[in-house]
């Protein structure tokens, strides 16, 4: 059975980012050390087409994050954030001509788009018309293997409260925000997790969870 | 050296305690099931004089938190709740005749009072002059051995704000609370943490962590 897998990256006191996010600053204020644990790693190296990076068990994590997945969800922020209407000349996102997904995107967004197809195998489609229709489309371009859902937070939260997620894997980093994006607001409050596997280092621990339906 | 260790259980979005606190609910709504970890184990039956409980390895992680402790630190509410004043006839607290701390407890408050005898050699002290008093009190009469700091969560965050703990250990429940007593609100924000164990179980996950100062 497809899984929807969710993995981020929080802080000890619950926050994905940092507050006045921008477009220049897309984690917000403070938070610039959230993600040093995965950027130092090859995994994240290769996804960037960079060479080296460190092997070890916070390369490991990162690289089964992408183990077994056919399609990947995100929201419209985290491709390119901003609230507004696609800008001009039309703009391509973050992630470069070769994007580290390799699959399918389907990106949650209020401003319909055709699909924008880039190298390495990574289509994005946008989706205006819910998570719903969103996550069928994903299962069906993941043809059996499961679907990666990253972020951002306001995304993650109306997959959580909807019942839809399957699986959760929590980064979490030793360091405190107090302000800004905090992952579990909005999330509902029934959800009832099992923790499934931990893999502890010095940077970060990592908080694999099932979602008991 | 002697150190001082806070030890809470906290959920998955940052919170050791509901809404609503009160005398007649003092975890608040919904929490009742923030401490079913501890409760059913052999140590907390000890604790309480009473016989079974389960051993494993949420029981072996419970009596570490009381081993080489000299002296112990809570905060008022955590002692017998309530704002006011002491309550007539003289409130012994939450703890019952035979306290389950077999040490010196230092009380913060605002209420002076004469100390209180229990049976077990716990002896409840009230200190009204503030944290750094009452850790000096509590490191005299550990007399080597380490201080513990159980809560609640103002008591601290104010240890915390001050950059006088050692090593926290968190006792991450999987579930989601979304409202109530945030355990690193006013904490400070630049604590910086080092994991130093992690033990995980079904129902639980214990990190602990040391401060870096």
């Amino acid at each position: 059975m497809s899984k929807l897998r969710f993995n981020i990256t929080m802080t000890l006191d619950g926050y994905n980012g940092g507050p006045k996010q921008s477009l220049d600053q897309p984690l917000g204020e403070r938070a610039e050390r959230l993600h040093d644990w995965a950027i130092k790693v090859k995994t994240f190296h290769e996804m960037h087409g960079e060479p080296g990076g460190e092997r070890g068990p916070n390369d490991d994590v990162l690289r089964q994050t992408f183990d077994n997945i056919g399609a990947t969800i995100m929201g419209r922020n985290m491709f390119g954030g901003g609230p507004g209407p696609w800008r001009e000349p039309p703009w391509q996102g973050w992630w470069g001509e070769n994007p580290p997904y390799h699959t399918p995107v389907f990106i949650l967004t209020h401003h319909p788009r055709d699909p924008l197809v880039m190298q390495g195998d990574t289509t994005f489609h946008f989706v205006t018309d819910g998570i719903e229709s969103a996550l069928a489309q994903a299962r069906q371009a993941a043809a059996g293997k499961d679907v990666a859902l990253i972020g951002g937070a306001r995304a993650a939260q109306q997959y959580l409260a909807a019942g839809l997620v399957d699986e959760i894997e929590l980064h979490l980093v030793p360091m405190l925000l107090g302000a800004g994006e905090r992952l579990f607001d909005n999330a509902g409050l029934d959800l009832k997790l099992e923790p499934i596997r931990v893999i502890d280092t010095p940077e970060v621990t990592h908080l694999k969870y099932r979602i008991v339906k």
